[in-house]
């Protein structure tokens, strides 16, 4: 079968991992007789740099006449210092989002054994934990109307959800827990919230139509102990912009490997998939930062064009580069290899 | 010295613990020769059961009359399932906040060493941390307008704040960094709200009056993460309403002893002292709730009334009773001593 992928390289370590995304694709196209042509368009400070313009219309044509987008990460330390910048980086994912219809962004959590040690939970805490978190993408305070007077006194945001946009991310959440350990955790704010005690009437009334699923709700500030103390309690995650922001990155470190984890947002149209961690300015050109969750981003795309067998693949290749120590810097500061080799292996693996 | 206490017990486990604060304090009373004169009010579900008013007008005459509030806890599993009650336990802890400008919440987070291997992270993490937390308690979306649409498919929620309500809180949170590490760090999201572009800008101006005090940014997502892997890289935290009541929560699971962790609510007025945790309903009545949280309440208390020796004296107490064991089965599972045990422990060690 025949794809075409959108490449959105961005910032910092993006292009640097992405490309080694790219190698593991080529090397399932060659096996598995695919081709996926690549199409590579600015998103981030690079494109600002090189347009003005976070998102140029041109990148959001190509995305939307793709099969999916693989993206690698934004953000620029010379913004970092002035949230205020009238143009910014951020500007042109949250645009990109919006724009593709990504209302839901899936970000699994898993705590894999071989890197048990490196998180800075417990062992007895983690083992086990295998969390996939359903973060809504279009809505809410991200999304809403802000507004500073005037006289610069006094600034507004908006927040507001609709049974809509609720329901449709709700019932793919349902359906993710019928696939897997059927239960499903809504994390609101309830006991404060209008927009929260809406998401809590809408998928109460949603559950009616998952009957083999468990709905329990947690309050946000209680799940974000719990993330702690328990993470294995959670088996599927679903919660609003803001939350799901907050939320996901405390879980994303549980597990001790922030470098592994990946991310798919989907939606009304295209899929975009994409590793957790940001553009890393640091190590931007090094050769070191770790391709492994651009890597497993690949595979989650595949996954969504329905290649499951592909998907295993690449994510067994993954496996064995974790078995044989065939790791960056960031899991093994004994015998790093570079970001390329990791690349070339789980290539040649495939 | 004499003062006028009021005793604000509330629901679940709230009396029991509040009982050996009490304890304490008329221990530390004949002591030091002052008075307290305790008078109780109701508030939460059990004020509603009595009045059909989560908090009675007269409880908040009482608490604007009196030198200090002592608060228990509030919340009863009968209005967990259902958060769009008409009306609820916590809406009276939030009108009290409101009523009596309680805009700042102050919380210290800290490791005892005691207690370090109970915490669910590492031993290396956590060694080390002492946090002191400044949330903005009396603005933000808590207190915006609310909405739901008349068809019902619409709710939103208003976030609003002013430099006023940024700066008086900033002032306080600065002051502490000078009397601490002469460390403060901002947590918002002022790379997508526009409230937190404002408490950037604001704070960053305040800055220039406390020169001694480093000042540093995080977004919240990454302050969640921050606060698991490398806690003690924090001093003061200022932030606002709803990333204070998540981040704080988080922060205080760390340390192990969520049942040590007490705060203090000031602002315009009379300022409020409670234990972190909540109302426990599976261990009301049954005189093992853990009370030092409590106790260390009236500390921070003492403290805000200027009675210096008598807040040491009470934590060294507590500290003695965590060395001897003297403790409830939260925190000592092998030989659990019952919440009013700990009580005269500590009433009689004074
Ligand atoms: C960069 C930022 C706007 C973004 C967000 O808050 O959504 C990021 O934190 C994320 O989670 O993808
Ligand atoms: C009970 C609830 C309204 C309250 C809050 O969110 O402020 C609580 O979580 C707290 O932190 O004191």
């Amino acid at each position: 079968m025949k794809f075409n992928i959108a490449l959105l390289a961005g910032d910092g370590i993006g292009p640097e991992v992405t490309d080694q995304a790219v190698k593991a694709l080529d090397a399932i196209a060659d096996v598995y007789d695919h081709t996926f042509k690549f199409t590579k368009a600015p998103v981030g400070a690079i494109a600002i740099d090189q347009t003005g313009n976070p998102l140029p219309d041109e990148t959001i044509e190509l995305c939307k006449n793709s099969d999916a987008v693989l993206f690698g990460a934004i953000g620029h330390p010379k913004y970092d210092n002035d949230p205020s910048a009238k143009i910014r980086p951020e500007q042109g994912l949250l645009k990109l989002r919006k724009s593709l219809g990504l209302f839901c962004n899936i970000r699994p959590v898993k705590a894999f054994d071989r890197l048990i040690d490196r998180s800075p939970l417990k062992k007895e805490i983690i083992q086990g934990t295998d969390i996939s978190i359903y973060r809504e993408l279009t809505g809410g305070i991200y999304f809403g109307d802000k507004h500073l007077s005037e006289d610069g006194q006094v600034a507004t945001d908006g927040c507001s959800y609709s049974v809509e946009e609720i329901s449709r991310i709700a019932h793919l959440a349902f359906k993710e827990a019928q696939n897997r350990r059927k239960k499903l955790t809504l994390v609101d704010k309830a006991n404060v919230l209008e927009t929260s005690r809406l998401w809590r009437k809408t998928v109460t009334e949603i559950a009616k139509e998952y009957d083999d699923v468990e709905l329990d709700f947690l309050f946000v500030d209680n799940a974000a102990m719990q993330m702690i103390l328990n993470p294995s309690q959670f088996d599927v995650i679903l919660t609003e912009n803001l939350f799901g922001d907050i939320i996901s990155d405390e879980a994303s470190v549980i597990g001790g490997s922030i470098g592994l984890l990946a991310s798919a947002s989907v939606g009304s149209t295209v899929g975009m998939f994409e590793p957790i961690h940001g553009s890393f300015p640091q190590a931007t050109g090094k050769n070191m930062a770790n391709p492994l969750a651009s890597i497993l981003s690949a595979a989650m795309m595949l996954r969504h064009l329905d290649l499951h067998k592909e998907a295993d693949a690449i994510e067994k290749a993954v496996e064995k580069s974790l078995e044989l120590g065939i790791t960056t810097g960031d899991i093994n500061p004994e015998k790093p290899f570079s970001t390329s080799k990791v690349g070339d292996f789980i290539a040649d693996f495939l």
